[in-house]
C-alpha cells in the first residue's frame, strides 16, 4: 500500500467540477460557493483504535484528537471551521462510551466554534473502534495557500517544534494552529501551506515535489521537542504544526509577528522532491497506513 | 444500545447555531448559506462489512450501496446531492480492493452528478472493513419537509414497495428516490418527508411520534415486494423508499403525478407515536445497530 500512489489514483478516478477550487490531495477540499466569493472547505479524518490511538484510550481523548486533527487540516487551508458530521463504528457498542465520546467531541468542538450537525453510529462485527469526523468551514477568497504553490527561493518556515509526538503525549493534547493559519493565509508573502502529520521531512518533501522544486533543509534550525533528535524531528509524525513556503523578503516580518514560526530551509529549482541538508536517517516518515504492503 | 435514546442524547449534547435550520435527527442536516437563500444539506452514512453488507461483498457493490444510502437521505430532504467525502478503514488494506471500490464510488456518484472532493484511508488492527461517505447538497428555500411536520388528517403516502429487501438484493441495487424527493419537496401538499431504512413501521411511527400524532395504517394498501408478507413490509428494513405526510386534498393529484406513490394510512390526533391498524407482529423493525444491548 503506497500513500502517494493512492493519492494519484484518487486524482485520476474522481473528476472535479469547475467550481471545485481544490479536490483530493491537499489538507482539505475547497469549493466556491454560489452567490458569494467564499470558499467552502471540507476535510475528513479518522481515528482508529490501535492505529491512531492506543486500544482502550479514554473516549474524551479519542474525541479531542479526532476534532483537532481535522481543525489542523482546515487551519492549513487558511480557513475557520464551522460544522461537523460524526460517525462511530464500535464493538462493543456501549452507550456509556458513546456518551463520554460525544461530550468529548462537543467540548473540543466548542473551543473552535464548531457545531456538530449530524452523525451515524453502527456496530462492528469484531472488536474494534473506528471514528470519523467530516469538518467543514469557510475561507475568504485569496487565502488558499495550496501545497503546490511554493516558488523557487521561498523559505520553508514552520510553527512550533518537532519530534517525539507520541512519546510526549503531544499527539493527544496539541493545539491546532488555527490562529496562525488564518494569519498566514492572509499574508501575501506566504505562497504554500500544509499541516505536518506524517513527519516534517515527508510532508515538506511533498510540498517541494508538488511544487516541482527541490528542498534544502537547515537542520540546525529545526526546533526540537524535549528529548527529540534531529532525526526524530524529521521522521516522527503527528506534530500537527503548519509549514509554509514564504517569500524571503516577507519572512522576517512574519517570524517577528509569530515568535513560534521558524525558518528551517529553502525551496530551490532542481529535481522535484529532491532533499538536501539532512543527515543519514534510520527512521522513515510516519505512515498512517501502519503497514507497507 | 437504544437508537432513540442515542438520538435524544445527540440533540442535547450538541447545541445548534441559529443558521442551522435542522441539526441531528432528520435524514440530513440543513444549514442556511450566508449570502444566498439556499440550504446546504449534509448527510453521513456508514457501510460496515458484516453489518450492512455480507463479509466479502464485492467492492463495487459496497461502493454503490454507500453512495445510494446517502443519496436517499438527501432526497428525503427534497434536495440534490453535489459533493462527497469518503473514508475507508480496512484490514487487509489492499490496493486492488481500494481501486475497485473507488471506481465503484465514482460510478455511483457519476449517476447523480456527485463530485468526490476528498477522503481518507486507514488500516485496521483487526480484520474488517468500515466505509463512510459524507454527502453535501443543496436545497431551495421552502422545500424542507422535516419528519416532525406531519399534521392531523395528513395521509401517509410512500413510494415503491416494501419488505424482503435483503433477500431480494434490493438493498444493493435500489434506486434512491431523488427525482421524487425533488418533486415532493416542492409540493405544498407535502408537509413531512423521510426515507425508510429501518422498516416502514418503525420509520412511519417516528414521523408520527416526532409530529406529536398517532398513525393509523391501512395495511391492505401497502405495496409488497415479491414474496413479502404485510409483516415483512412493515418490519424488514433497507427499503430506501420515501414516505411523506400529505394534506388529503392534495394526495390524489400527487398520486396521479407519481404512479408509484401509494396512500397507506393517515395521521390523527392522539397519543404521540401510537400505531393502529396493524396485525400482531413477530418481527421487530430492522436495527442497524445489529444488537440490542
Amino acid at each position: 500500500m503506497d500513500e502517494e500512489r493512492l493519492l494519484e489514483e484518487l486524482k485520476t478516478v474522481f473528476p472535479q467540477r469547475p467550481e471545485v477550487a481544490e479536490g483530493p490531495g491537499d489538507d482539505a477540499a475547497a469549493i466556491r460557493l454560489p452567490g458569494t466569493g467564499r470558499l467552502l472547505l471540507t476535510a475528513v479524518d479518522q481515528v482508529v483504535a490501535g492505529v491512531h490511538v492506543l486500544p482502550g484510550e479514554a473516549p474524551e481523548r479519542i474525541a479531542g484528537k479526532l476534532v483537532r486533527r481535522n481543525v489542523s487540516d482546515i487551519a492549513a487551508m487558511g480557513g475557520a471551521p464551522a460544522y461537523a458530521m460524526l460517525t462511530a463504528a464500535m464493538n462493543p457498542l456501549s452507550q456509556e462510551f458513546l456518551t463520554a465520546f460525544h461530550r468529548g467531541v462537543q467540548n473540543a468542538c466548542g473551543e473552535y466554534g464548531i457545531c456538530v450537525v449530524g452523525g451515524d453510529v453502527s456496530s462492528l462485527p469484531e472488536p474494534g473502534a473506528v471514528f470519523t469526523l467530516s469538518l467543514f468551514g469557510y475561507s475568504e477568497p485569496g487565502t488558499l495557500k495550496l501545497r503546490r504553490f511554493a516558488r523557487p527561493g521561498d523559505l520553508l518556515c514552520g510553527t512550533g517544534c518537532y519530534g517525539r509526538s507520541f512519546e510526549s503525549g503531544h499527539h493527544l493534547n496539541f493545539r491546532p494552529r488555527l490562529r496562525e493559519g488564518l494569519f498566514l493565509g492572509k499574508s501575501e508573502a506566504v505562497h504554500a501551506m500544509m499541516d505536518v502529520s506524517d513527519g516534517l521531512l515527508k510532508d515538506a518533501r511533498r510540498m517541494a515535489l508538488e511544487s516541482g522544486l527541490s528542498l534544502n533543509f537547515d537542520c540546525g534550525r529545526i526546533p526540537l521537542r524535549a528529548g527529540a533528535s534531529v532525526e526524530d524531528a524529521l521522521c516522527d509524525g503527528e506534530d500537527y504544526e503548519l509549514i509554509c513556503a514564504v517569500a524571503p523578503e516577507g519572512a522576517e516580518a512574519l517570524c517577528s509577528a509569530f515568535p513560534n514560526l521558524t525558518r528551517m530551509g529553502c525551496f530551490t529549482d532542481g529535481v522535484p522532491g529532491a532533499v538536501s541538508g539532512i543527515p543519514v536517517l534510520n527512521k522513515k516518515g510516519f505512515d498512517h497506513f501502519h503497514e507497507d504492503t
